[in-house]
Order: C-alpha cells, then structure tokens, then sequence
C-alpha cells in the first residue's frame, strides 16, 4: 500500500491504534521509496520528505508514528547508496530495523507489565490499548488468576473492543460506564492505561477521561501504571511545543441535537505525571520524572 | 390514579425525579383513603400502613417520597375523626399542606440558587436536575449571561433531557461525554448538581459519576453545589443504616454483550461531603455539616 | 455626630475597624432620632430607613455595621412610644443594648482567644485586627510568653499599626514582608487573624492576602483561627447573595505608574472555611461549619 | 466505696475506662452524700464540692466523669429537701437518673455503630474502646460476618484486652504491630475508634496512635469512625482551654533504659475533625463539625 | 573593570540578576589575569584562586557567577600556556567560550518558554526575571496575544521594573500587591517565575514570596515554570550543602519602625520541586526531579 | 567462615543490616572458592552459582548482598585465570573491590548526611540503620549540637540499639512508642531513616512502619530523607518483579495468644517516592525519580 493510500485509511479510523498507525506508515513509506524511479539522489529525498508530511498530517497525536518516520529519514542519509538497487536494499534494511524495534519494545513492555500481576488482583482499564490487554492475556497465559473491570469508553465504545478480547480468553471481565469509575476505584489493585504520546515533562496524552481515572486512582491510593512504549514519547515537546488535542466529530456524540446545542468531542486529555506510579516501558518500569533522561539512554536517534 | 397504579408507573420509570415521585405518591395515598369506605379506625391505618409499604417498595432511595408520606401519616394519626367526611376533609387538608411545603421548598431553593449565579459564569453540570435547570432557567429570567457546559449522562443520556431544557430556554449550552468532565472543569466557575438523598453525615447520593464530578471539582478548586431541598433527607441514616444503592438492569449499557462480560449498572454513587461546598436549600446555602441541625430547626416531624 | 458627618468619615478611612464602624453608626442613628422633631410616626419611620441607607452604603464589605442597625431598626419597630419623649427613651435604651452586646461580644471573644496562647508559642498574624491584638495583649498581661510575627500588609502598613500596638505591650514582635509568610510558617504554632464578614457556609471575608495565609497555614499543619465576633455574619448570604467585596483606589499600591498600566486593588479576599481551625467568637470556638445554628443560637434577631 | 478510695483506684488505673470512671465517680459521690451526718445545706454543699475536686483530679483526661458530677451537682442544688432523709433519695434518685442515661448512651450508640458493619466487611481498630468491641460483638450477635484487625498498641498492650473480648466471641481477629497499620489500610473497608473526650471544634482525643490511624485512613479514604458517647464531649473546650494530655511513666516503654535518654509517653493524642468520617453517638451518626449543637440538643445541662 | 571594583558593584546590588553578575565577574576576572605582570606560573593560579574567593564572596547566592567562574579556572588549568602573550589569548578565548555559553543558554530558554504561550493565555509573574520578560516580549513579538498578572514584589518593588518593561513593549499588564496573589491566581492559565538557585533534589531558591505563588499555583492546579537556565544549578548541593539565604537591611522594610520591633528580610525562599510544572531550560522543558541528570548530560564540567 | 555458615548465621539474624550481610557474603564467597581443589573452570563456575544461591536464600530482601555477589561472579567470569594460584589473587583483587566499594559509599553517604544537619535542629528516626547513626555521630564529632527524637521500633525494638549507640556519644536522645511519631512529628526538622531496599520506580523498602513516619513526615511538611547507598538498589524490579516482604514469627509480637487469634508481622513496608524528600547517597542528594538513571551512571554493572 503506498502512503496516500495508507494516509487516507489513518484519516478514516481504518488503520488505528498508535503501534498500527506506526507500522502501517513504515512500510508504506518504505514501499514509495521502493518503487521510485530515481536518476538523482536529490529525487529521493524530495520524495522522502513529502511522503513523511503526508503521513504525518494524517492524524496529529501520533508521535511512535513521527518516530519511526525520523529513524527512516535518518538512516537512509547516513547511508551510503547511489544506485536504486543498493537503495532498495539499504530501505529494505531499515524498514526492517524500526520494525524490530517496534516489535522488541512492544514484547518487552508486555513481560514487565505482566510480572505487576499478581493472584487475586483486580485491574481496572479504560478504552482499549493493545499494550494493556497484551498484558493482561500474556499474565492469564501464566496461569496467574484475576480479575478486570473495564470502562465501556464513550463516545466509540472502545471499552466493547476490550470486553472482547479478554472474554475471549477466559479473563472474568466486568463492564461498568465511565461515570462509575471512581464508585468501582476502591475495589481495584491495579490501574492500567496505555498511551498516545509521552511529553518531555512526563504528562501522558491518552483517550479522553484517562485523567479523570488517574484522578479517581490517585485519590484512593491505587497504583496507576501506564503501559507504554518508550516510543510514544514526542520529541517536540522538549523544545516546548504542546501536543496537539485532537478534535472529532460531534456525530459520535449525538447525532440528532437540538438546534444551538454545542458539543465539543476531544479524543484525549493529559494525565499529570504526578498520578502515575510508574511507566510500563520496554526499559523496565521508570517513573515518569526520568523519561526524557530514559530516552537519551534508550533512543538518542529520536532526539 | 390509585396507589398501585401509581407505585407500577414509579417501577417503570415513567413516573421520575425524585420530587414528581415524592408529588405522586403523597396524591395517590390521599386518594386512596378518601376512596375507603369504613366502618373502624384502624380499618383506616391499615390501608395506611399497606399503601405506603406499596409505594415505599416501588424505588429504593427515594427519601423525600418517603417524608412526604411520614407527614401524611403522622398528621392523620394527630387528627381528630370520627366519620368518613370528616376525615375525607382531614386528609384533603394534610395533602394540601404537605405539597404546599414541597412547592415552596422548591422555590425557595431555586431563588437562592439563582442568586449564586453571576453574568459571565460557566457552570457545570451532570445528568439531569430539576432543581438545577430551574435554577439557570431562573437566572437566565433575570437577564444573566452566562453559559452550560452539561454531561450526557451514560448510560440513559439524562444530560439530553437537560440540553433540551436549556437550549429551548436560549441558553449559552456545551454537552460533553462523562469522562471530559475533569478536561473541561478548569473553564468552569461553578457546578451545580442535584440530589436523590442526603445522610446524617452530610454526604449526597445522587446519579452515577457525581462523585467524580465533586472530585474534579474539588482537584480545581471549582465550587461544587448541590442544589436539593432538606426534604431529600434520610432520617434512616442517623441510626446508622447505609442508603441503599439501586443496581438497575445491564441492557442499559449494552443489549447485546458478548457471553461471559459481567455488566454492572448502580444508579447512584456516593459524593463526599469534603467535596461539597454548600448545599442550596430552601433555608439558604448552609454547610453539609449542619445538615442535622438544619433539619431539627425546619422540619422536626421528620425525625 | 450626625448620619451623614458619620457616613462621610467611614468612606474615608477616618472611622475604620469593623466594630469602631459599628460602634459609631449605632450611634449616630441614635443621635438622628433623638434630634428628629415630628408629630407621625411615619416621619419617624422614614428617617430610620434613610439613615440606615446613608450609613450602609458608606462602605460595602460591613455586615457587623448591618447588624447593629438592623437591631435598632427592629427594636424601635416593636416598642411602644406615642411621644417624642417616650422615643427618646427608647432609643437611648435600645442603643444601650446594642452597644452593650458589641463590648460583651468582643470582652468575651478576647477571653477566649487568650486561653489559646500557651507559655513559649510564636502566634503569626496579618494586618491589624482589634480582636487579635486585643487577645495577645490579654494574654501578656495574663503573664504568657510568646512571640509574634506579623506582615507589613501592603498596601496601607495596617501592620504598622500592629507592630506599635504590640511593641508598646512588650510584646516580642518581629515584622516580615507579606511575601514571607510562607517561609515563616513553619516556625509559628498558632495563626489568628480577625475577619470582616462571615458567610452561610462558614468562608471567612479578610484583608487581602488572608486566603493566602490560611493556604500556607493549611500545608504546614498549624492551627489557623479566625478571632471575630459572630455579629460579623452577614445574613444575606444565607439566601445565596455574594458578599461584595471593595475595590479600592490603585493610588495606594503605585502613586506614579507607566502609561496603560492596569492595577487592581480588592480590600478582601475569602479564607475557606477548609483550612480554618476555628472561630473564636463570643459563644466560644466552634467550627466554621456550624457558623449558622450558632447564629440561630445566639442572635435569632439577626434573621 | 467511697470517694477518697475510688479516687485512689482510678489513679492507679485499677478502675479504668472512660464510662467505667463515670459511672464508679457518680457510685462514690452519691454514697459519700447519703453517709454524711450534717445539720445545715451549707456542709452538704462544702462535701459535694470537695467530694467532686478530689475525683476530678484523679486523671487529667476524664470529661465524662465531670459532666456526671457536673449533672449531680446540679440537680442537687436544684431540688427541695431539708432534712437527710429527703437528701438521701433525692440524691438516689438523681444517681439512677444520670447512671440511666450513661447506659441508654452506651446501648442506643452500639446500636447505631453496629448497623454501619455490614457482611463481608474488615474492620480495623486500634487499643480498646468498649463502645468498639460493643459495637463489633453486636454486630456478630446479628449474624454478619466480618473481620478485625487490631493494633497490639504499646506501651501497655490494650490490644490484647480487645484481642482477647473479639476471640472469645469466635470474632476472625488479626493483630498487628501498631506500625504495620498503614500497611494494611487497604485491606479495611472501616475503621472504628472510642474516645476519651470531644472538643467544641469537634477534634477527638483519644490513646496515643490515634490521630496516626486516621492520617493512614484519609490518605487511603477509608471511612474512619469515632464510637463514643457525646457524654465525652468536654465543654470546658468551648472557652479555649485545650485539653490535658496525661503524660505517664516511661516505665511503660522501657525499664532499664540507658544512662541519659529521655523517654517521654503521652497517653493521648488529638485527631483532627477533618479526618473523622463520623461520631457514631447515642444522637445517631454526626459530623464532627456540628458537635457543639448536638449537645445543644441532647445534654443542654453540660453547658 | 578589575575584580575587585565588580565585587563592589555587585555588593551595592549596582550589578545585579543572576546572569548579568555572571557575566560581569567572568569578564572581570578575564581582565585581572590578562593585566597580570608574571614570570611563573604560580603566580597565576594565585591570582586566579584570590579573586575568584573575591567574586564568589560579594553575594552568597549566585552559583551561576560562581559556575562561570569554575570554568574559567578549569580551562585554563587544562590549557597549554607558558609565557604571557599565550596565556592572554586562551584566557581571552576561554572568556569567549563561556560568555557564549551564557548567552545561547539565554537565546534558547527564551525560545522554549515563547512556545509555552498561547493566544488567550493569562500568565502570572512574580519579582522580575530578565528569563520571564524575554519570554514574554518574544511570545508578543511573534504576534501572540495574551495577558500578563504581576506583583509590586516587596520589599524592593522589583515588580516595578517587570511593569515597565511589559508595559513599554505594549504588553496588557496589571499589577497587583503580593498578598493578592492567591486571589487572582484562578484568572492566571500559566505561571512563570525564574530562578536563582536549583538544588540537585530539584528545588528552586528564588525571589522571597515565590514558594508561595507556587502553592497558589499547585492549589488551583495552575501550570507553575521556572524559567531558568541549567547554569543556575549549584553544585554544592549534591553533597548536602545548604543552599545559603540571604538576609538583607531591614531599611528595606521600614526606615523608621518602633523601637524594640524586629524585622527579617531575607532575599529568598525554597520552592518544593512538587509545585513545579516544569523547568524551561535551554535543554527543554525537563522535571525538575531529573535535574542531576541533565547538568550531567549538558554541563559535565560544572560536577 | 564457609558460605553455609554465613548463610546459616544470616538466617538467624546473628548476621544483620543490610551492609554487614553484603560484606560477610562476599567474604565467605572469596573464601569459598580459594579454598575450593579443582582441575576444570567448570567445577569453578559451578560452586560459584550454588554458593551465590545458598546466600541469597538466606533473606529474601537484600538487593545489597546481591548486588555485591553479582559482582564477584561477573567480574571473575571476565577475567583470565587458569590455574588456581591466579585464581586465588584474582578473587582476592576482586574481593578487595568490591570491598572498598562498599565501604567508600557507606563513607561518602555519611559525610553527605552530616552536612544536612544544623544547630539546633531536631531529627527524627525510626528503627536502626547504621547510615542514620554514622551520619548522627558524625554531625556530632563536627561539633554539631541537635537533638534526636527515636522510636522503640516493635517488635523487636532496634530503637533500642540507637538509643544505646546515640547516648554513649552524648546525642540528646528522646524515646517514643512507634505511635507517638506523628504527636512529635511538628518538632522534627528533619526525618532520617534507612533503607533495606530502592525500586527502579524510585519507592524505599524498609523497616515496618516506615512508611507510616513518612505519611506523617509529608502532612507536616517535614523533610523526610532516606540515607541509603545507592547499593541497595534492586535491578530485578526494573522488569516489573515486585520486591518480596519478608513475613516473621508470630513469637515476636505475642508469645501467648489466646487461641484462635491470627497475627501478622510482615518486617518491612514500602514508602512512596512522593514522600520522599531526597536520597542521600554516595553520590549525593538525589530526587528518587532518578534513581534507575543515578544507578545507570554510578553502577551500570548493575544492570
């Protein structure tokens, strides 16, 4: 699939899920480079440069996304090509690398959160995170016993896609509306989120109410993890650059208002570091105060 | 429209708000003794004592219908009566005084809440509330500018039957879903919620993710108002009995859930006096603290 | 002196201090009917109302003053009198009550105050309040030792007037900047301060900056206690009526500002009743919850 | 027993507990005045105030001990009698009086605190407090099943009374160290305290820990309960005197201490209003904040 | 300027803010070594040890002065130099290096904060920051619109000097005094104060009055920067120092108080790293939790 | 001493704190091998992973001792030896090592700690830790005067042995029962205390009823220190592994309960990085957010 294509399926929800999204965009960029025919290395950077704006002003809370983009970018000026064979070989190389990177940070992420798992817990979620039900299915593959209460997530019912997931596996799983959270909260041992983007001072951009579930969390005492790949992390937000809050339609929250009704829809809030206990990350857990310094070590290229 | 009938239409929600069941009830008992025919007193107090059993066991936190019964009760067995119109005349008399107490009360609160409101606040609010859209209906009357950011309350959308309220009144009005609550409580001046209960300790039972709200509130430092009359009281909880929480049925939340989820769907939650800036009453705005006080000095029948 | 000559000197300063303020419309209203030459009562009447308005609206933020006028204008209403002698009479009693309760309330507030000053406490306060510098002098001269800190208070010095008071007692005093208060606070064990109005839900209305005094008491842990009569309590606030709060002239924060400088000047700012330990009051310390049954306690006329 | 011996007994906490004080203090006082042989009021009133000095300065801590005098005192001088025999079953029947009320206090509180466990529920206490183990062995009586956790509760191991009351009624108990009681705060849905006395701002003071348990509890929003009489309340509070904290022999901690380390070994301590959830009271269950009133209400003869 | 003449200045606060003495003392130092008539190397390090002691000694809390001046001692231990004419070009050199070290630390600070900004925003301020106004004037010169709050800043009414500089620059600015502060703090969207000293646990020493703006801040859940450069870290304090506060002429309070009165003037206070959003850095936006971490990473000379 | 013999000494606490069992195990390791008969590497590595083994199964929660151990075995693992002569220096070289490695940080920790403490202040602790007593000490020897407030630390009253090694230098030592710590805590300065344990998310394992100091510590804005070598640092919860809490004998707190009670005696709880002021390490004060970095810089053959 080349990156208009791709751009577009981001734009209609059809590709979704930051780790997709950053997969997807990839390979379709890896694709367009591919198949360029080139005399002239200036050609294929022109190329490189504007398939990555396509991509990226597809959706704009997507930095794992921007991130692979930049290790791509990156990588292919350090190379050393100068025929469209050796091109193609060197893209193919790199596509291959990030990929692993994705896939390593996404497994590794999984074991740590699986290890906070214990008999007898019960975790509370909200909306969907592959990260999240990763861990919760890799700690019921252990053996381990436990229980999960789940948000249903307006306004996309993304907690239905959860509830599916886990049922499916054999997790005792209980579906409550967001509004019930806190009432459910002293009942919970364990809160995992997972995230869309990590800024420089350690706030999380996640589904919108994941702070009011930090809250909720914080308030009671219960641990609230975020389960995360490093690679959320948005490099743009050191220079102090804010994320930017996605807006959607007003159609998913009611499609037949009355007239003069405003209705606002974000996608996501900010979680302030100070409610989360610690980031679930590929490096091991680390608080959130540390990750900007957890990046240095980790990824120096995103930087 | 006899006890039964009435206490059928409370179970099937089409009898709602705690102040029209509280209304209905007290009308339908009256009714109901001025259609005994009788011979003996206490064939009178036993169809007393089975009505309001009927009507009682109709909804579970429902304490304001439950005084206004206790009034009725009361003042029929302080009464002098020895004939069938006589008594007739007596509970004509009773019911009218006791819905005289809840219109006044009514709009007493509602006078004092208005008061509270200031050109160029926005107030918050969640589900829907009598109490409350009378208040800002009040305030808009008086020729105040201000604006409504409200919930649509999952998981039957009472937050519409308020939208459709404000906006028909030309007021400035935002809907939101439940978990923007916390993301949007920093634009807020104000929030003003309803009530369904009130205990001994000064803590409010009212609609699922109002605990959440005063939480948010709270977080911000955003006064947090119930409006409720005194008569939403439960005497029951001076003596220690906790207020009983409605579980309602799953389909609520969603019809058609895969086998195994559990679905849990409680009606109300518990909101934390500490959370509570005053309560807006027919006595005024007075601490949730004295709440106690407050109702041996208006309403001692009752205690 | 005359309503009006009274008026005049309370809007520029020269009378000052919520109780001298009382003190001295209480009797120039006495002095207005006394002089009044008339044959009909309603003459009588007229001159009360328009006299309590002209001493009113001298200065917004004064409910001890209110009250106190509201006492005479209600005692005068319920007593017997045909006569201009006979008036004369009355009122001079009537005066003799209310001038009579102020002394008490604020004889009896200072007793209690002192018994909260122990042998080796270091006592913060901010601005200049009769009833807190009342206190630390009873207790000097009930032969405790301790010491004080107290603000400047910009941006009238009023903790000038403090400083010479105290100093003058022997008082172990030490003057910081408003600023430092917070670097302070952990080395006080006890914080009063006075107050000029007191709300339905138990907030507290105070010099500017006294909010902030609270906050910092609040976070170190140490007792914060408002020194004031309960003739402070201004009923309207009870029906949900903000308490104005004075915007005063920006000449007294900077003389000689830059062209399209803004400055603001508010006289008060409102303590929660959260971080304040207790009033002091006449009828003992209680807890700013209960402000309003103390009220109901002590000066039903007040309502 | 008379008076001088009862006093003795109580300094050396042979009769020990707030109640048990009480209601020993009202047996002596009442015997000391039926055996004395006098001729004139004058020598019964110089007894009575004797008698009721030498009690009161047995412990320091002791309020309801001195509302019981206070009330006997009271009624005494309030009654017609002139010769001994009218004395002596005035002074009878005054003892049954307030004896009565201490036991209806003791009842109607258990009462209320019993219905606040519920099945299923773990209650954490700490030291020994008979209105707790009364309240936890009627719950058991009414069939619910709970567990405790209680603290050992240096330096004199009251714990092990209560651990010893819960075993013997098949009551599931687990002892902890006192310092282990944040560690399982969470594992407590309750926590149920007694008192030793009540102050007007509504602070309770209690055996040292206590205000330790309720910081664990608020920051974990466990409901924290005080089960005490509002016989406890100690109105000498509302003019500012602070209460006595009893300091004791350092003995208790250690017995063979090194040369030159100072031990110290308060008895009590205070904790703040603002981390009591409720007082569970023969009045029903209040807010701490409106103590004060409550005895208005209730015991107006304290005043 | 020899170093000597700068020790003065800066004494006589004729140099003053931390950057501007920085930079004159490295200057100054620069100078005394290069007017240096020497045969042996000794001789230098001598001069260069004597007057850094005379630099550092002129104010107690400038660890950027004293940072600088770190340097240039290091380097030129470090370089290769053996007659005069090659020790004035590396020391020239070295002056170079540092000062713009300085200066892009300042350039990029400014630009980070700018970004911070937004069209609407209402920022809070407090004392005067050359950081604070260069962010202000850089986000206004990049055609952003936005409000600025800013306090008198007793005792020196360095507020003054912010004023006229916003005000100059066409800024919407409004003063307020200091004890104001709280009050406003709910109209303010960011607040932005610089620095004079960051400890390595993260906490910041600067103008008096700043840990109090900050706990205003944190109780409203206002974003609270330090706009800061990293080379206002001071070493020392990683191995336990105290940062060292100074006290200052109590003139500067009042010139003519009541004898017998103390007054306390210190320069500075301690704000806790938890009530800060975030450090503006020419690193980025970084915890100030992680401080240690970057001064590694950006100023490994300064350990 | 043989490594079974240690272990069996560790066991049975006649080996303990945490330092002393890091450096007894990597003696009897040393010892261990040098006296081990072999012909093979094998037979070498083989007795080292049985013996480290052995060791670390003597105490579940000593990260030190396994750090030091970890060491030992990578460290000979890397380096050339084929006979058992090189053999023996080399383990001895090692040994030496991480010896001085052990005794270097205990020494700079403590010289860090002292420089904290000042005239006149008041330190609080809990249990014993030869890091808080050196650090005490060593402030004294400096001339230091300040005073000590301790806890017995049940049930096996270690505040015994502080007490005894604080008095013998002449510290000005107080003693509590654990439960008294937050009735003294307003007089503290400073807190103090050790550490068994640090997570990678930047929590304290320690004594039982740690945490509780630090609740306690945090409410009154006391700063609260742990002295601990970095050291103690545990690699394993980097992954997501939860540190074990040793569970001890019953006997320890009542040697004869009433049948049928439970006892719980867990030895160590776990204090939240938000209430932790700052480490005091070998490598300074640092924020326990930047633990797993601080660890990445000073240790990496840690990790």
């Amino acid at each position: 699939m080349n990156v208009e294509e791709t751009a577009n399926l981001i734009k209609q929800l059809r590709i979704q899920g930051a780790t997709n999204i950053a997969i997807q965009s990839v390979k379709s960029l890896g694709e367009e480079i591919r198949n360029l025919r080139w005399s002239q290395r200036e050609e294929v950077y022109e190329l490189l440069n504007k398939s990555i704006e396509v991509l990226i002003s597809s959706r704009p809370t997507e930095p794992m996304m921007r991130n692979g983009l930049k290790y791509m970018n990156q990588k292919i000026g350090e190379s050393n090509w100068n025929n469209p064979s050796k091109l193609n070989s060197v893209v193919s190389e790199i596509e291959t690398e990030i990929l692993d990177i994705f896939n390593k940070a996404s497994k590794n992420m999984i074991e740590v959160g699986a290890r906070r798992i214990q008999n007898g817990d019960t975790i509370l979620t909200h909306c969907h995170s592959s990260g999240v039900t990763g861990t919760l299915i890799k700690a019921k593959k252990q053996g381990k016993k436990f229980k999960v209460i789940q948000t249903e997530t307006r306004p996309k019912y993304q907690g239905r896609i959860t509830a599916n997931e886990l049922v499916k596996e054999g997790i005792d799983t209980t579906m409550i509306v967001d509004s019930a959270t806190r009432h459910y909260m002293k009942e919970a041992d364990l809160v995992l989120l997972g995230s869309d983007a990590i800024t420089s001072e350690g706030n999380v951009i996640n589904k919108i109410g994941s702070s009011q579930v930090a809250l909720a969390a914080w308030e009671a005492r219960i641990p609230f993890y975020i389960v995360s790949s490093l690679l959320k992390f948005d490099p743009v937000t050191i220079s102090g650059v804010y994320e930017t809050i996605e807006e959607r339609h007003t159609d998913e929250i009611w499609d037949d208002p009355p007239n003069g009704l405003r209705i606002l829809n974000p996608a996501f809030d900010v979680t302030r570091r100070d409610y989360i206990h610690g980031l679930i990350t590929e490096g091991g857990i680390i608080s959130p105060h540390s990750i900007l310094e957890a990046i240095h070590r980790h990824y120096p290229w995103m930087l």
